[in-house]
């Protein structure tokens, strides 16, 4: 008999949540699902919760609970709804927890499961950029196991040897350079919402691809990859790959560089955290590298992609700085997508806001929050500035 | 204080031999030299010796036993000479040996290393290709521990899980595809030793150089890699990647592919291996994949390229077929740098051989070097036809 791995997804209805719920359900003989939260989306977390026999499923809007409920009347399954249930969510006893709620909000709830010392697949961006020193050092207090969900970092993660960090000389984080990767300042100046959200490799989510095309998303992957790895900021470099095959690398002291190659599909990074330390299968599709036949590489150009230089200063900077980054850089990616401010003027926010910051340390998660929120309301000031 | 690693190198004035010795001399506080083993170069054999302070030194050919000797006069190093020597030099109790004697004239002394469950940096491809089982059979029974030095195999060392062989789906071997790569038939049965021994990439002896361009070397290291990892022969692929900067490549069941990069410069794998499992420094150029630009991939030709179709039939085959392919081949390459014979029958003398002989067991080293003189007689007779 094989003993079931226990886990909750939280943020089960979106990407990183369906793609995990894909490969568990491929292999029901090898899990077991305590919780899943979702929010919006009523219909597919009560039917996910049916088919995977979850014992607690629940929407982190309270105003969800009825419609919920409902959907589950004549099952045994435990509902909830709005954030403490949630939080109910991380803490119940799960030995694997997916953290894939998208956004501030997945913050406290991952925090709950690091406090279980409980092994996290991590797709929260926003825990490690904004709370990074925290979190961590909860993961050292609890016993906890990181295992990075986002394709860099886990490729990084399957070639880096954290037993001997002494042996290592860098990190290269590859970055796709987006749509705009060869494109003049004057026309990204111009470029609509709907040129910057079309992504050449992966099918992602407006918001994030908004960020691969100001190159924000490679700059809040270099502070990810800063918490998450033994190395220095100067150690992490940023390399442009417009195939996006080779998701990242750690280059060693002997001249070995190590590689994690892979085709453009999330459901492999989360078959390595889901089976880790084993490996399980995974149906995306194999890599193939005659067919592809060339791969590319150059440097980034930081002078028409500056978010990846401030994204650089805001690490050097440290303390509120990423958080705030990345605060306002949603706010103002939010306004690039309603048309209300140009692409250019979503790194403009960020550095204006960034510099006049008086950053200060956040020493709690209601610290960070505050700092997320305070951000989040300076950028919409100055985003209201710009676009009358 | 530091505690030194003693190690004997059995093959010391060669390429990789020459290469160790750089790395240990640019580290003198972390190795301590046990044996020293030459052939003809002997001036450069006695000064090794003297720098590295070894305890002894031998010729494998017993007639320079007097020259060694003068050599190193006024010293303590102890000096030997001829066959017996150098399996001395093996049996010497240094926890780690680099085999690199080139030629079957290695699988003796490489033995000798594995019987006291030494540490062995592997580069003498012969000991794998024609005893790949009787040897692995020996580290096992003697707690040997195997680090392959040629860079296609260190590479795969690097990647390879093999505490969960259940989770690896392929071993990839990356080939330069050699000078000819592009070239036709009719170009290839014409070409000269000279066009023949200019490798694209690394700097090479010219027996491996036309091993290189008719990827018969490929075929060989399939056939290591079927010996040194725990895959079948149809789990292992070889693609072409002409700028040899992926030096080979492990793909796993969830979709990932791990693979190790570098310069080409051997001093990598063999401060991989020297430093195992610790990594130490290697004065390697460091890879500059945004300098390099491009990396190209295509399927080998088989039919341009038999080479690399008799190799994977003499695995298939077993027995004493890959001792054959070896020994045969390494005539007719001899006689095609002799302008005995063209290009194309390398291939087709290897071929001819195969079929006709009665493949056996190879049970002892001693039927090994038996299996591997009958084929060169073979061999030297089918190209005096040829060459009439």
């Amino acid at each position: 008999m094989v003993l079931k791995k226990s886990i909750s997804i939280l943020g089960s209805t979106g990407s990183i949540g369906t793609s995990t719920i894909d490969l568990i359900s491929k292999n029901p003989d090898q899990f077991n699902v305590v919780s899943l939260t979702g929010n919006s989306n009523i219909e597919l977390l009560a039917k996910q919760a049916k088919d995977l026999k979850a014992d607690f499923v629940c929407s982190a809007n309270g105003d969800n609970y009825q419609v919920l409920k409902e959907a589950l009347s004549g099952t045994d399954i435990e509902v909830g709804a709005g954030e403490s249930a949630v939080l109910e969510a991380a803490q119940r006893d799960a030995q694997w927890v997916m953290a894939s709620i998208v956004g501030a909000a997945g913050l406290a709830p991952t925090f709950e499961a690091i406090k279980r010392g409980a092994t996290i697949g991590l797709a929260n961006k926003e825990s490690l950029v904004c709370a990074g020193d925290l979190m961590m050092q909860a993961v050292k207090d609890h016993g906890a196991t990181l295992l990075p969900v986002d394709s860099e970092h886990n490729a990084i993660f399957q070639v880096l040897d954290f037993d001997r960090p002494e042996g290592i000389d860098k990190i290269i984080l590859t970055a796709s350079g987006g749509p705009f990767r060869t494109s003049s300042l004057d026309k990204m100046s111009k470029v609509t919402p709907k040129e910057a959200v079309a992504h050449p490799n992966w099918s992602m989510g407006a918001k994030i691809s908004v960020d691969s095309a100001s190159m924000m998303n490679k700059g809040l992957e270099l502070i990810e990859a800063f918490h998450l790895f033994p190395v220095e900021e100067k150690n992490i470099d940023v390399l442009v790959h417009p195939q996006s095959v080779i998701h990242s690398m750690v280059s060693y002291i002997d001249g070995s560089v190590l590689a994690q190659l892979g085709s453009p599909d999330m459901r492999t990074p989360i078959a390595y955290a889901l089976a880790w330390p084993q490996r399980m299968k995974a149906p995306s599709a194999k890599l193939n590298l005659a067919e592809i036949a060339q791969l590319n590489f150059e440097e980034p150009d930081l002078e028409r992609f500056p978010a990846l230089r401030l994204a650089r200063e805001a690490l050097q900077t440290g303390k509120s700085a990423p958080c705030v980054l990345n605060g306002v850089n949603e706010i103002a990616v939010s306004a690039f997508l309603n048309n209300q401010i140009g692409f250019l003027d979503i790194p403009s926010t960020v550095e204006a806001i960034l510099s006049k910051y008086e950053h200060h340390e956040l020493e709690t998660i209601e610290q960070v929050i505050e700092a997320d929120k305070k951000a989040r309301q300076l950028a919409l000031q100055a985003i209201e500035k710009i676009s009358k």
